[in-house]
Protein backbone atom coordinates (compact mmCIF):
# COMPACT_ATOMS: atom_id res chain seq x y z
CA UNK A 1 0.00 0.00 0.00
CA UNK A 2 1.89 3.07 -1.10
CA UNK A 3 0.75 6.95 -0.50
CA UNK A 4 2.81 9.08 -2.20
CA UNK A 5 -0.03 11.72 -1.71
CA UNK A 6 1.04 13.33 0.91
CA UNK A 7 -1.91 13.29 3.08
CA UNK A 8 -2.86 12.19 6.44
CA UNK A 9 -4.52 9.43 7.31
CA UNK A 10 -7.87 10.28 9.67
CA UNK A 11 -9.73 7.29 11.16
CA UNK A 12 -13.30 6.83 12.63
CA UNK A 13 -13.31 3.76 14.37
CA UNK A 14 -16.86 2.54 16.80
CA UNK A 15 -17.88 -0.60 17.88
CA UNK A 16 -21.17 0.48 15.94
CA UNK A 17 -21.24 2.81 12.87
CA UNK A 18 -19.47 5.37 13.76
CA UNK A 19 -21.61 8.26 13.27
CA UNK A 20 -20.21 9.95 16.26
CA UNK A 21 -16.89 9.30 15.90
CA UNK A 22 -17.32 10.52 12.43
CA UNK A 23 -19.11 13.95 13.83
CA UNK A 24 -16.63 14.02 16.31
CA UNK A 25 -13.84 13.74 14.17
CA UNK A 26 -15.29 15.91 11.45
CA UNK A 27 -16.19 18.89 14.03
CA UNK A 28 -12.68 19.28 15.47
CA UNK A 29 -10.52 18.83 11.66
CA UNK A 30 -12.58 21.66 10.32
CA UNK A 31 -10.45 23.54 12.70
CA UNK A 32 -7.18 22.61 10.70
CA UNK A 33 -7.82 22.68 7.65
CA UNK A 34 -4.12 23.86 6.39
CA UNK A 35 -3.44 19.77 6.84
CA UNK A 36 -5.50 17.64 4.30
CA UNK A 37 -6.64 14.79 5.48
CA UNK A 38 -7.42 11.22 4.19
CA UNK A 39 -10.94 9.68 5.68
CA UNK A 40 -11.65 6.37 6.65
CA UNK A 41 -14.48 4.68 8.72
CA UNK A 42 -13.87 1.30 10.35
CA UNK A 43 -17.63 0.56 12.03
CA UNK A 44 -18.58 -2.57 14.31
CA UNK A 45 -15.28 -3.13 15.63
CA UNK A 46 -16.83 -4.97 18.74
CA UNK A 47 -14.64 -7.95 19.46
CA UNK A 48 -10.69 -8.07 20.10
CA UNK A 49 -10.18 -10.08 17.12
CA UNK A 50 -11.85 -7.16 15.51
CA UNK A 51 -9.40 -4.77 16.89
CA UNK A 52 -6.56 -6.21 16.08
CA UNK A 53 -6.91 -6.46 12.43
CA UNK A 54 -7.74 -2.50 12.26
CA UNK A 55 -4.96 -2.17 14.07
CA UNK A 56 -3.18 -4.32 11.93
CA UNK A 57 -4.38 -1.91 8.97
CA UNK A 58 -3.78 1.48 10.85
CA UNK A 59 -0.08 0.17 11.44
CA UNK A 60 0.36 -0.49 7.52
CA UNK A 61 -1.03 3.13 6.92
CA UNK A 62 0.87 4.82 9.42
CA UNK A 63 4.18 2.80 7.91
CA UNK A 64 3.66 3.65 4.01
CA UNK A 65 2.35 6.82 4.38
CA UNK A 66 4.75 8.00 6.53
CA UNK A 67 3.01 9.93 8.67
CA UNK A 68 0.89 8.27 12.01
CA UNK A 69 -2.47 8.47 11.41
CA UNK A 70 -4.96 10.26 13.71
CA UNK A 71 -7.95 7.81 14.95
CA UNK A 72 -11.56 9.20 16.42
CA UNK A 73 -13.09 6.53 18.28
CA UNK A 74 -16.23 5.41 20.25
CA UNK A 75 -15.67 2.50 22.10
CA UNK A 76 -16.95 1.22 24.84
CA UNK A 77 -15.03 -2.04 25.29
CA UNK A 78 -12.29 -1.36 27.80
CA UNK A 79 -10.52 -4.77 26.53
CA UNK A 80 -11.12 -3.55 22.83
CA UNK A 81 -9.93 -0.28 23.46
CA UNK A 82 -6.48 -1.56 24.99
CA UNK A 83 -5.89 -2.86 22.02
CA UNK A 84 -6.55 -0.01 19.93
CA UNK A 85 -4.50 2.01 21.94
CA UNK A 86 -1.59 -0.22 20.64
CA UNK A 87 -1.85 0.87 17.25
CA UNK A 88 1.02 3.90 15.72
CA UNK A 89 -1.72 6.41 15.77
CA UNK A 90 -2.59 9.01 17.71
CA UNK A 91 -5.80 7.61 19.76
CA UNK A 92 -8.24 9.83 20.92
CA UNK A 93 -10.88 8.42 22.59
CA UNK A 94 -14.37 9.96 23.31
CA UNK A 95 -15.05 7.72 26.47
CA UNK A 96 -11.49 7.71 27.58
CA UNK A 97 -11.84 11.79 27.92
CA UNK A 98 -15.06 12.24 29.08
CA UNK A 99 -16.29 9.05 31.22
CA UNK A 100 -14.91 9.68 33.98
CA UNK A 101 -15.36 13.42 34.60
CA UNK A 102 -19.04 12.55 34.03
CA UNK A 103 -19.01 9.16 36.88
CA UNK A 104 -17.50 11.87 39.09
CA UNK A 105 -20.44 14.31 38.89
CA UNK A 106 -22.88 11.84 38.36
CA UNK A 107 -21.53 9.26 41.49
CA UNK A 108 -22.25 6.68 39.46
CA UNK A 109 -19.95 4.08 37.13
CA UNK A 110 -20.61 3.74 33.86
CA UNK A 111 -22.27 1.00 32.53
CA UNK A 112 -19.66 -0.03 29.56
CA UNK A 113 -22.58 -1.33 27.46
CA UNK A 114 -21.85 -0.92 23.39
CA UNK A 115 -24.77 -0.54 21.29
CA UNK A 116 -26.71 1.90 22.77
CA UNK A 117 -26.52 5.34 20.94
CA UNK A 118 -27.91 4.88 17.86
CA UNK A 119 -28.63 1.29 18.64
CA UNK A 120 -31.92 -1.19 19.30
CA UNK A 121 -32.25 0.56 23.02
CA UNK A 122 -34.07 3.57 20.97
CA UNK A 123 -36.83 2.00 19.49
CA UNK A 124 -39.30 4.94 20.41
CA UNK A 125 -36.87 7.43 18.72
CA UNK A 126 -36.58 5.01 15.76
CA UNK A 127 -40.30 4.51 15.38
CA UNK A 128 -40.86 8.79 15.67
CA UNK A 129 -38.68 9.31 12.87
CA UNK A 130 -39.92 7.12 10.71
CA UNK A 131 -43.66 8.54 11.31
CA UNK A 132 -42.16 11.88 10.63
CA UNK A 133 -40.77 10.74 7.64
CA UNK A 134 -43.85 9.19 6.54
CA UNK A 135 -45.68 12.37 7.33
CA UNK A 136 -43.33 14.70 5.46
CA UNK A 137 -43.51 12.68 2.31
CA UNK A 138 -47.16 12.39 2.52
CA UNK A 139 -47.21 15.94 2.98
CA UNK A 140 -44.83 17.36 0.55
CA UNK A 141 -45.13 20.33 -1.87
CA UNK A 142 -49.13 20.74 -1.08
CA UNK A 143 -50.01 17.39 -1.21
CA UNK A 144 -52.09 16.10 2.29
CA UNK A 145 -53.56 18.96 2.90
CA UNK A 146 -56.16 17.49 5.45
CA UNK A 147 -53.62 16.03 7.74
CA UNK A 148 -51.87 19.75 8.38
CA UNK A 149 -53.45 19.69 12.01
CA UNK A 150 -50.47 17.30 12.80
CA UNK A 151 -47.88 19.38 11.50
CA UNK A 152 -45.62 21.14 13.80
CA UNK A 153 -43.94 23.63 11.09
CA UNK A 154 -45.42 24.21 7.67
CA UNK A 155 -42.89 25.22 5.29
CA UNK A 156 -43.57 27.71 2.43
CA UNK A 157 -41.50 28.72 -0.42
CA UNK A 158 -41.61 29.38 -3.88
CA UNK A 159 -40.92 26.46 -5.78
CA UNK A 160 -36.92 25.06 -5.53
CA UNK A 161 -36.41 27.20 -2.69
CA UNK A 162 -35.60 23.70 0.07
CA UNK A 163 -38.82 23.19 1.22
CA UNK A 164 -38.25 19.12 1.16
CA UNK A 165 -34.97 18.82 2.11
CA UNK A 166 -35.57 21.09 4.73
CA UNK A 167 -38.65 18.74 5.50
CA UNK A 168 -37.07 15.76 5.84
CA UNK A 169 -34.06 16.63 7.45
CA UNK A 170 -36.54 18.27 10.00
CA UNK A 171 -38.13 14.23 10.54
CA UNK A 172 -35.05 12.44 10.07
CA UNK A 173 -32.75 14.24 12.57
CA UNK A 174 -35.29 15.64 15.11
CA UNK A 175 -38.72 13.76 14.68
CA UNK A 176 -40.39 16.54 13.74
CA UNK A 177 -43.62 16.61 11.56
CA UNK A 178 -42.96 19.10 8.87
CA UNK A 179 -45.50 19.90 6.04
CA UNK A 180 -44.14 22.03 3.13
CA UNK A 181 -46.51 24.17 0.66
CA UNK A 182 -45.78 25.61 -2.41
CA UNK A 183 -46.50 29.84 -3.10
CA UNK A 184 -47.67 29.67 -7.26
CA UNK A 185 -47.04 33.21 -8.67
CA UNK A 186 -50.55 33.79 -8.38
CA UNK A 187 -50.19 33.82 -4.66
CA UNK A 188 -47.33 35.79 -4.53
CA UNK A 189 -48.96 38.41 -7.18
CA UNK A 190 -51.85 38.49 -4.87
CA UNK A 191 -50.45 38.64 -1.55
CA UNK A 192 -52.19 36.44 -0.15
CA UNK A 193 -52.16 33.36 2.10
CA UNK A 194 -53.29 30.46 -0.02
CA UNK A 195 -56.71 29.93 1.68
CA UNK A 196 -56.01 26.62 2.95
CA UNK A 197 -53.10 27.68 5.17
CA UNK A 198 -55.15 30.75 7.00
CA UNK A 199 -56.29 27.56 9.57
CA UNK A 200 -52.58 27.07 10.31
CA UNK A 201 -51.03 30.24 10.33
CA UNK A 202 -48.97 29.86 13.34
CA UNK A 203 -47.39 26.94 11.88
CA UNK A 204 -45.76 28.83 9.12
CA UNK A 205 -42.47 29.20 8.09
CA UNK A 206 -41.03 30.48 5.08
CA UNK A 207 -37.77 30.08 3.02
CA UNK A 208 -36.44 32.31 0.89
CA UNK A 209 -33.24 32.40 -0.94
CA UNK A 210 -30.55 34.69 -3.17
CA UNK A 211 -32.36 34.68 -6.88
CA UNK A 212 -28.68 34.22 -8.35
CA UNK A 213 -28.84 30.59 -6.83
CA UNK A 214 -32.27 29.93 -7.59
CA UNK A 215 -32.34 30.90 -10.99
CA UNK A 216 -28.77 28.39 -11.61
CA UNK A 217 -31.30 25.57 -9.31
CA UNK A 218 -34.42 25.89 -11.32
CA UNK A 219 -32.34 26.42 -14.91
CA UNK A 220 -30.52 22.57 -13.97
CA UNK A 221 -34.30 21.32 -13.74
CA UNK A 222 -35.60 23.51 -16.88
CA UNK A 223 -33.37 25.32 -18.85
CA UNK A 224 -34.07 28.44 -20.52
CA UNK A 225 -37.75 27.84 -19.30
CA UNK A 226 -39.29 31.61 -17.92
CA UNK A 227 -39.59 29.53 -14.94
CA UNK A 228 -35.76 29.93 -14.46
CA UNK A 229 -34.99 33.14 -15.93
CA UNK A 230 -33.70 35.62 -13.44
CA UNK A 231 -36.41 38.57 -13.62
CA UNK A 232 -38.66 35.65 -12.61
CA UNK A 233 -36.97 33.94 -9.87
CA UNK A 234 -36.24 37.62 -8.64
CA UNK A 235 -39.87 38.54 -8.76
CA UNK A 236 -41.10 35.44 -7.21
CA UNK A 237 -38.52 36.15 -4.52
CA UNK A 238 -39.39 39.74 -3.74
CA UNK A 239 -43.23 38.89 -3.22
CA UNK A 240 -42.59 36.19 -1.45
CA UNK A 241 -40.46 38.12 1.03
CA UNK A 242 -43.15 41.28 1.27
CA UNK A 243 -45.46 38.70 1.73
CA UNK A 244 -43.94 37.05 5.11
CA UNK A 245 -43.31 40.57 5.96
CA UNK A 246 -46.84 41.61 5.64
CA UNK A 247 -48.43 38.35 6.96
CA UNK A 248 -45.99 38.39 9.89
CA UNK A 249 -44.41 35.19 8.96
CA UNK A 250 -40.88 34.02 10.64
CA UNK A 251 -38.37 33.39 7.13
CA UNK A 252 -34.91 33.21 6.58
CA UNK A 253 -32.65 33.84 3.77
CA UNK A 254 -31.41 30.30 3.43
CA UNK A 255 -28.38 30.73 0.41
CA UNK A 256 -25.43 30.81 2.89
CA UNK A 257 -27.02 27.83 5.48
CA UNK A 258 -26.36 24.35 5.88
CA UNK A 259 -29.46 22.23 6.19
CA UNK A 260 -28.74 21.71 9.60
CA UNK A 261 -28.80 24.88 10.35
CA UNK A 262 -31.82 25.48 8.67
CA UNK A 263 -33.47 22.87 10.62
CA UNK A 264 -32.30 24.54 13.88
CA UNK A 265 -33.04 27.76 12.99
CA UNK A 266 -36.96 26.86 12.12
CA UNK A 267 -37.14 24.85 15.17
CA UNK A 268 -35.78 27.67 17.55
CA UNK A 269 -37.73 30.33 15.84
CA UNK A 270 -41.00 28.10 15.84
CA UNK A 271 -40.15 26.62 19.43
CA UNK A 272 -40.12 23.41 18.46
CA UNK A 273 -39.47 20.74 20.71
CA UNK A 274 -37.09 17.96 19.31
CA UNK A 275 -39.02 14.52 19.37
CA UNK A 276 -36.01 12.55 19.43
CA UNK A 277 -34.74 13.05 23.18
CA UNK B 1 -38.68 28.18 38.12
CA UNK B 2 -39.31 25.24 40.03
CA UNK B 3 -38.33 21.45 39.15
CA UNK B 4 -39.73 18.75 41.57
CA UNK B 5 -38.73 15.79 39.23
CA UNK B 6 -35.13 15.59 40.70
CA UNK B 7 -34.25 14.99 36.67
CA UNK B 8 -30.55 16.24 36.11
CA UNK B 9 -30.33 18.88 33.33
CA UNK B 10 -28.24 18.23 30.04
CA UNK B 11 -27.19 21.24 27.81
CA UNK B 12 -26.56 20.76 24.73
CA UNK B 13 -24.42 23.98 23.71
CA UNK B 14 -22.85 25.05 20.40
CA UNK B 15 -22.07 28.28 18.39
CA UNK B 16 -23.70 26.56 15.81
CA UNK B 17 -26.70 24.09 15.44
CA UNK B 18 -25.84 22.00 18.57
CA UNK B 19 -25.68 18.62 16.53
CA UNK B 20 -22.41 17.96 17.18
CA UNK B 21 -22.79 18.72 21.39
CA UNK B 22 -25.80 16.46 20.94
CA UNK B 23 -24.28 13.26 19.01
CA UNK B 24 -21.30 13.25 21.64
CA UNK B 25 -23.68 14.35 24.91
CA UNK B 26 -26.02 11.54 23.41
CA UNK B 27 -23.06 8.40 23.08
CA UNK B 28 -22.04 9.35 26.84
CA UNK B 29 -25.21 9.58 28.50
CA UNK B 30 -26.08 6.11 27.11
CA UNK B 31 -23.47 5.01 29.39
CA UNK B 32 -25.90 6.16 32.18
CA UNK B 33 -29.24 5.10 32.33
CA UNK B 34 -29.67 4.66 35.69
CA UNK B 35 -29.87 8.40 35.99
CA UNK B 36 -32.40 10.21 34.26
CA UNK B 37 -31.88 13.42 32.38
CA UNK B 38 -33.77 16.34 31.08
CA UNK B 39 -32.32 17.50 27.89
CA UNK B 40 -32.21 21.18 26.09
CA UNK B 41 -30.36 22.20 23.49
CA UNK B 42 -28.67 25.98 23.30
CA UNK B 43 -27.89 26.84 19.77
CA UNK B 44 -26.54 29.81 18.25
CA UNK B 45 -23.94 30.71 21.30
CA UNK B 46 -22.30 32.78 19.41
CA UNK B 47 -21.38 35.71 21.03
CA UNK B 48 -20.21 36.99 25.16
CA UNK B 49 -23.77 38.50 25.42
CA UNK B 50 -25.55 35.37 24.37
CA UNK B 51 -22.94 32.97 26.94
CA UNK B 52 -24.02 35.12 29.89
CA UNK B 53 -27.53 34.83 28.95
CA UNK B 54 -26.78 30.96 28.63
CA UNK B 55 -24.76 30.73 32.16
CA UNK B 56 -27.66 32.99 33.68
CA UNK B 57 -30.13 30.20 32.51
CA UNK B 58 -27.76 27.14 33.36
CA UNK B 59 -27.51 29.01 36.54
CA UNK B 60 -30.84 29.33 37.54
CA UNK B 61 -31.63 25.46 35.88
CA UNK B 62 -29.17 24.77 38.78
CA UNK B 63 -30.49 26.75 41.68
CA UNK B 64 -34.24 25.56 41.03
CA UNK B 65 -33.08 21.68 40.53
CA UNK B 66 -30.83 21.71 43.20
CA UNK B 67 -28.66 19.25 41.14
CA UNK B 68 -25.13 20.62 39.43
CA UNK B 69 -26.07 20.61 35.42
CA UNK B 70 -24.48 19.22 32.62
CA UNK B 71 -22.76 20.81 29.84
CA UNK B 72 -21.89 19.58 26.64
CA UNK B 73 -20.56 22.26 24.71
CA UNK B 74 -18.72 22.59 20.74
CA UNK B 75 -18.16 26.63 20.89
CA UNK B 76 -14.78 27.52 18.89
CA UNK B 77 -14.37 31.11 20.73
CA UNK B 78 -11.72 31.22 23.45
CA UNK B 79 -13.86 34.68 24.97
CA UNK B 80 -17.14 32.54 24.21
CA UNK B 81 -15.61 29.49 26.49
CA UNK B 82 -14.26 31.60 29.58
CA UNK B 83 -17.55 32.96 29.69
CA UNK B 84 -19.31 29.67 29.78
CA UNK B 85 -16.85 27.96 32.23
CA UNK B 86 -18.03 30.39 34.88
CA UNK B 87 -21.64 28.48 34.90
CA UNK B 88 -22.37 25.94 37.75
CA UNK B 89 -22.03 23.29 35.84
CA UNK B 90 -19.88 20.47 34.73
CA UNK B 91 -18.71 21.90 31.25
CA UNK B 92 -17.10 19.67 29.39
CA UNK B 93 -16.26 20.94 26.20
CA UNK B 94 -14.98 19.44 22.91
CA UNK B 95 -12.57 21.40 21.66
CA UNK B 96 -10.91 21.96 25.61
CA UNK B 97 -10.23 18.53 25.69
CA UNK B 98 -9.21 17.33 22.13
CA UNK B 99 -8.03 20.21 20.33
CA UNK B 100 -4.65 20.46 22.11
CA UNK B 101 -3.53 16.82 21.66
CA UNK B 102 -4.40 17.13 17.61
CA UNK B 103 -2.18 20.64 18.10
CA UNK B 104 0.53 18.63 19.10
CA UNK B 105 0.23 15.83 16.59
CA UNK B 106 -0.20 18.35 13.58
CA UNK B 107 2.07 20.47 14.98
CA UNK B 108 -0.22 23.51 13.62
CA UNK B 109 -2.01 25.85 15.54
CA UNK B 110 -6.14 25.45 15.08
CA UNK B 111 -7.73 28.49 13.72
CA UNK B 112 -10.36 29.27 16.54
CA UNK B 113 -13.10 29.92 13.56
CA UNK B 114 -16.41 29.20 14.39
CA UNK B 115 -18.80 27.89 11.62
CA UNK B 116 -17.30 25.23 10.14
CA UNK B 117 -18.97 21.93 11.29
CA UNK B 118 -22.77 21.71 9.51
CA UNK B 119 -21.46 25.28 8.19
CA UNK B 120 -21.57 27.13 4.92
CA UNK B 121 -18.07 26.05 4.14
CA UNK B 122 -19.87 22.70 3.31
CA UNK B 123 -21.27 23.99 -0.06
CA UNK B 124 -20.07 20.88 -2.21
CA UNK B 125 -20.81 18.38 0.37
CA UNK B 126 -24.76 20.34 0.55
CA UNK B 127 -24.60 20.03 -2.65
CA UNK B 128 -24.21 16.29 -2.99
CA UNK B 129 -26.71 15.57 -0.18
CA UNK B 130 -29.48 17.57 -1.86
CA UNK B 131 -28.70 15.55 -5.16
CA UNK B 132 -28.78 12.25 -3.38
CA UNK B 133 -32.09 13.41 -1.38
CA UNK B 134 -33.73 14.44 -5.26
CA UNK B 135 -32.48 10.68 -6.70
CA UNK B 136 -33.89 8.58 -3.77
CA UNK B 137 -37.41 10.79 -3.52
CA UNK B 138 -37.37 10.31 -7.51
CA UNK B 139 -36.45 6.61 -7.98
CA UNK B 140 -38.84 5.03 -4.75
CA UNK B 141 -40.56 2.20 -4.94
CA UNK B 142 -39.90 1.24 -8.01
CA UNK B 143 -40.51 4.73 -10.08
CA UNK B 144 -37.63 5.94 -12.51
CA UNK B 145 -36.38 2.68 -13.14
CA UNK B 146 -34.86 4.27 -16.08
CA UNK B 147 -32.03 5.84 -13.98
CA UNK B 148 -30.34 2.72 -12.18
CA UNK B 149 -27.01 3.63 -14.06
CA UNK B 150 -26.73 6.46 -11.22
CA UNK B 151 -27.54 4.01 -8.52
CA UNK B 152 -24.89 3.16 -5.76
CA UNK B 153 -27.09 0.80 -4.43
CA UNK B 154 -30.85 -0.50 -5.06
CA UNK B 155 -32.70 -1.88 -1.78
CA UNK B 156 -34.96 -4.40 -2.58
CA UNK B 157 -37.72 -6.27 -0.05
CA UNK B 158 -41.42 -7.25 -0.07
CA UNK B 159 -43.27 -3.85 0.37
CA UNK B 160 -43.09 -2.16 4.13
CA UNK B 161 -39.51 -3.43 5.31
CA UNK B 162 -38.19 0.17 5.30
CA UNK B 163 -36.69 0.59 1.85
CA UNK B 164 -37.97 4.19 1.70
CA UNK B 165 -36.41 5.14 4.78
CA UNK B 166 -32.97 3.45 4.79
CA UNK B 167 -32.69 4.86 0.68
CA UNK B 168 -33.53 8.57 2.07
CA UNK B 169 -31.19 8.15 5.30
CA UNK B 170 -28.05 7.22 2.83
CA UNK B 171 -28.73 9.87 0.97
CA UNK B 172 -29.12 12.97 3.56
CA UNK B 173 -26.41 11.37 5.85
CA UNK B 174 -23.81 9.88 3.51
CA UNK B 175 -24.88 11.47 -0.34
CA UNK B 176 -25.22 7.83 -1.17
CA UNK B 177 -27.72 7.64 -4.61
CA UNK B 178 -29.78 5.05 -3.48
CA UNK B 179 -32.73 3.69 -5.22
CA UNK B 180 -35.26 1.10 -4.03
CA UNK B 181 -37.75 -1.56 -5.68
CA UNK B 182 -40.39 -3.22 -4.07
CA UNK B 183 -40.48 -7.32 -4.63
CA UNK B 184 -44.23 -7.76 -5.70
CA UNK B 185 -46.19 -11.40 -4.20
CA UNK B 186 -45.60 -12.42 -7.89
CA UNK B 187 -41.99 -11.88 -8.23
CA UNK B 188 -41.54 -13.95 -4.66
CA UNK B 189 -43.38 -16.79 -5.56
CA UNK B 190 -41.76 -17.22 -9.29
CA UNK B 191 -38.40 -16.50 -7.32
CA UNK B 192 -37.29 -14.60 -9.95
CA UNK B 193 -35.64 -11.02 -9.53
CA UNK B 194 -38.02 -8.62 -11.48
CA UNK B 195 -36.59 -8.40 -15.43
CA UNK B 196 -35.34 -4.84 -15.11
CA UNK B 197 -33.40 -5.39 -11.99
CA UNK B 198 -31.46 -8.09 -14.14
CA UNK B 199 -28.51 -5.55 -15.95
CA UNK B 200 -27.94 -4.13 -11.47
CA UNK B 201 -27.57 -7.07 -9.94
CA UNK B 202 -24.29 -6.17 -8.31
CA UNK B 203 -26.23 -3.28 -6.84
CA UNK B 204 -28.88 -5.10 -5.18
CA UNK B 205 -29.20 -5.20 -1.45
CA UNK B 206 -31.92 -6.98 -0.20
CA UNK B 207 -33.59 -6.08 3.32
CA UNK B 208 -35.95 -8.53 5.78
CA UNK B 209 -37.66 -7.71 9.35
CA UNK B 210 -39.46 -10.66 11.47
CA UNK B 211 -42.77 -11.32 10.52
CA UNK B 212 -44.58 -9.84 13.66
CA UNK B 213 -43.06 -6.38 13.06
CA UNK B 214 -43.74 -6.29 9.51
CA UNK B 215 -47.82 -7.38 10.54
CA UNK B 216 -48.14 -5.13 12.95
CA UNK B 217 -46.33 -2.21 10.39
CA UNK B 218 -48.64 -3.34 7.69
CA UNK B 219 -51.50 -3.55 10.09
CA UNK B 220 -51.34 0.06 10.74
CA UNK B 221 -51.93 0.66 6.91
CA UNK B 222 -54.83 -1.43 6.30
CA UNK B 223 -55.64 -3.36 9.33
CA UNK B 224 -57.20 -6.95 8.84
CA UNK B 225 -56.50 -7.01 5.32
CA UNK B 226 -55.38 -9.75 3.44
CA UNK B 227 -52.20 -7.63 2.54
CA UNK B 228 -51.23 -7.77 6.29
CA UNK B 229 -52.11 -11.09 7.59
CA UNK B 230 -49.43 -13.03 9.35
CA UNK B 231 -49.50 -15.72 7.32
CA UNK B 232 -49.20 -13.40 3.90
CA UNK B 233 -46.35 -11.26 5.45
CA UNK B 234 -44.33 -14.75 6.64
CA UNK B 235 -44.97 -15.96 2.93
CA UNK B 236 -43.52 -13.04 1.80
CA UNK B 237 -40.82 -13.03 4.30
CA UNK B 238 -39.72 -16.23 4.02
CA UNK B 239 -40.13 -16.79 -0.29
CA UNK B 240 -37.57 -12.77 -0.03
CA UNK B 241 -34.89 -14.59 2.18
CA UNK B 242 -34.88 -17.70 0.07
CA UNK B 243 -35.13 -15.31 -3.10
CA UNK B 244 -31.64 -13.35 -1.71
CA UNK B 245 -29.96 -16.87 -1.05
CA UNK B 246 -30.71 -18.47 -4.39
CA UNK B 247 -29.77 -15.18 -6.14
CA UNK B 248 -26.57 -14.92 -3.98
CA UNK B 249 -27.66 -10.95 -3.09
CA UNK B 250 -26.35 -9.72 0.09
CA UNK B 251 -29.27 -8.55 2.65
CA UNK B 252 -30.06 -7.84 6.52
CA UNK B 253 -32.65 -8.67 9.04
CA UNK B 254 -33.85 -5.02 9.73
CA UNK B 255 -35.86 -5.42 12.88
CA UNK B 256 -33.66 -4.92 15.12
CA UNK B 257 -31.18 -2.23 13.82
CA UNK B 258 -31.87 1.40 14.22
CA UNK B 259 -31.53 3.16 10.78
CA UNK B 260 -28.23 4.24 11.15
CA UNK B 261 -26.73 1.00 11.47
CA UNK B 262 -28.67 -0.35 8.58
CA UNK B 263 -27.34 2.29 6.51
CA UNK B 264 -23.55 1.42 8.19
CA UNK B 265 -24.02 -1.77 7.68
CA UNK B 266 -25.09 -1.99 3.29
CA UNK B 267 -22.18 1.00 2.77
CA UNK B 268 -20.02 -1.50 4.45
CA UNK B 269 -21.12 -4.59 2.87
CA UNK B 270 -21.56 -3.24 -0.95
CA UNK B 271 -18.25 -1.49 -0.59
CA UNK B 272 -19.59 2.64 -0.99
CA UNK B 273 -18.24 5.45 0.30
CA UNK B 274 -19.04 7.94 1.68
CA UNK B 275 -19.47 10.95 -0.70
CA UNK B 276 -19.61 13.63 2.24
CA UNK B 277 -16.14 13.27 3.19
Amino acid sequence: MSDATGKRWVFFLSDRTGITAETLGATLLTQFDEAEFKQSTLPFINSEDKARAAVEYIDQVAGSSGLKPIVFSTTVSDEVRVILRGANALFLDLFDLFVPQLEGELNVKSMHREGRAHGIADRDTYQIRIDAMNYALNHDDGVGEDGYEDAQVILIAPSRCGKTPASIYLAMQHGVFAANYPLTPEDLENQRLPRILEPHRDKLYGLSIEPDRLHHIRSERRRGSQYASLPQVSFELRQAESLYKRQRIPSSDTTNMSIEEIATMIMQEKGIRRRTF
